[in-house]
């Protein structure tokens, strides 16, 4: 089959081996992808990664080792975790936590970047019918975004800020908006910020607010150190910063202000699909706007390019 | 007065002005302080501060300002943030957190380390009959710790962790394990961590200790950026970092595990004097112990050099 590797460097094989299927696991037939930053960040040695990259897809579920053949022929959606079934973490419904866990296209687990891929039953949900494959391609950075809902409560009063305009800040600012937070969404790019307003988020540049510590709650979402210290600087006393991209600093941090002000900050990571299914099915927000480009995966390598421009919000991939 | 001041330099001074008194203020003649380490660091330069050091002390009130006079004669200790009594912060009894505020001998106010203070009646605490000079002088770093618990629950089935046996590491295991906490004390120093575990407190040497995510709470009070990374490896996935010293990083910090196992780090500061003042009533711990050395104040810039010691825990201050 072909699929998508990442090996040292970057390659779409024409006759990777076909996934074996062990006991209560599907064979599923992609038919979208989405790329995230994540796979852009393997591809530069986060995680120490090999293999097939991707963890965003919809595909049909062609085979089934197991008894329960319900979801044969359905088109599905896949958590991303897969644990160990025996821990505390995946008793507790949190085998995104297990510390036995893999996780598709990311750690010991090749990814959906390939024409078929191997799942868990138990990762599989049906999308709903009312929800196009291209909306549905989304449910997992929107999971991401639902997550922070899961975490901490956010009450209706209490004034949001989201920092970063990129397809994961404009998912959280859509999603917060969706659930009934106030929210403001802050960023770089009018276009981009744009997609937001149209749907009735509040939006500004970054140069047009005051950096104040003015938020009950600040949404880190540009992955810059630079955007984290802004981030530490809008927090109120109290108040809680949630870290949704993963940041190696390359210089001085000063933590000092967290102390000072008592800041909570929340690392924030992979959400269940569910809610997010659910945001799509009801229509509470549009995803489609932030598609930027939709590549045939024959042209992955051109695809994974475009994701690099400045400009690009989100680009998906299609087996025809 | 004699005062202790900074400027540049640390200078114990013969002839300095005695405080003026604003309506309900009280002159507050001092007995005995404490040497913490934030007033090392501001000899350092943090804060930017100049002027007479210290936050930690106890004495009598020999003059008021304003009609009630019920703390004359009364022996006392004092909150040390001083709010503008205006604010939303303010209001909700948080002046910590004022924007305006000042706060004893660290920014805007003149400290504690003189013959004489000033203070606002409404930060005064009379102290307890059957608490001792020596023992109330530890209230303000007492009530740091005891902070804590104002901020967050910790369920007694939790694993708490204490990372540091400096004076605030020790002081953080107390208290909690007064509080009914299940908590491990860790350090480098066996000497220090003999004083904890004689008022049974589980200890163990850094050296000791697997350094796995197994813990539900981890208190970092170490002040260090290893003890801050150390601090991450032992925090459960979606459990707490307590970030207790102001910690400024000159070298690379890797945030990603904060995201990637959903960490929530709360930075603590100063809390409120009267919860710290109930334990030291009800005898609940024991900070004697802690006490390395008591000088004469005349002998101050020698205390502060005591301070700087590896083998010191507490160094007090008494006037004659």
């Amino acid at each position: 089959m072909k699929a998508l590797t990442f090996n040292n460097k970057l390659e779409l094989k024409q006759d990777y081996p076909m996934p074996d299927l062990k006991e209560n696991e599907a064979l599923i037939k992609v038919t979208m992808m989405g790329i995230c930053n994540t796979d852009f960040e393997i591809t530069k040695g986060y995680m120490g990664y090999n293999g097939i990259l991707g963890h965003e897809f919809v595909g049909e579920v062609v085979e089934i080792k197991g008894k329960d053949k319900s979801l044969l022929g359905k088109r599905v959606v896949g958590e991303i975790n897969l644990g160990c079934d025996d821990c505390d973490w995946c008793k507790a419904k949190l085998s995104r936590h297990c510390p036995n866990r893999s996780t598709l296209g990311i750690w010991k687990k090749d990814g959906c970047f390939a024409e078929f891929l191997s799942m868990p039953l138990e990762n599989l949900i049906e999308v709903p019918e009312n929800v196009t494959t291209e909306e549905a391609v989304f449910v997992e950075p929107l999971a991401a975004a639902c997550e922070i809902l899961e975490q901490k409560h956010i009450r209706p009063d209490e004034k949001v800020i989201v920092l970063g305009d990129g397809k994961l800040g404009l998912l959280i600012a859509l999603t917060l908006n969706a659930m009934g937070c106030n929210v403001l969404l802050v960023g770089k790019h009018q276009n981009k910020l744009d997609i937001a307003s149209a749907q009735g988020v509040e939006t500004a540049l970054l140069n047009e607010i005051e950096i104040a510590p003015k938020y009950d709650v600040v949404v880190e979402a540009t992955g810059s150190v630079s955007g984290f210290e802004t981030s530490v600087a809008l927090t109120k006393p109290r108040g809680t910063l949630v870290l949704k991209s993963t940041i190696a600093t390359g210089k001085e941090l000063n933590l000092a202000p967290i102390v000072i002000n008592e800041i909570t900050v929340l690392g924030s990571r992979c959400g269940q699909f569910r809610p997010a299914l659910r945001l799509l099915k009801q229509k509470k927000l549009d995803v489609k706007p932030l598609i930027s480009k939709v590549f045939d995966f024959d042209d992955a390598i051109e695809a994974f390019e475009a994701n690099k421009q400045k400009d690009t919000i989100k680009i998906l991939m299609k087996v025809n």
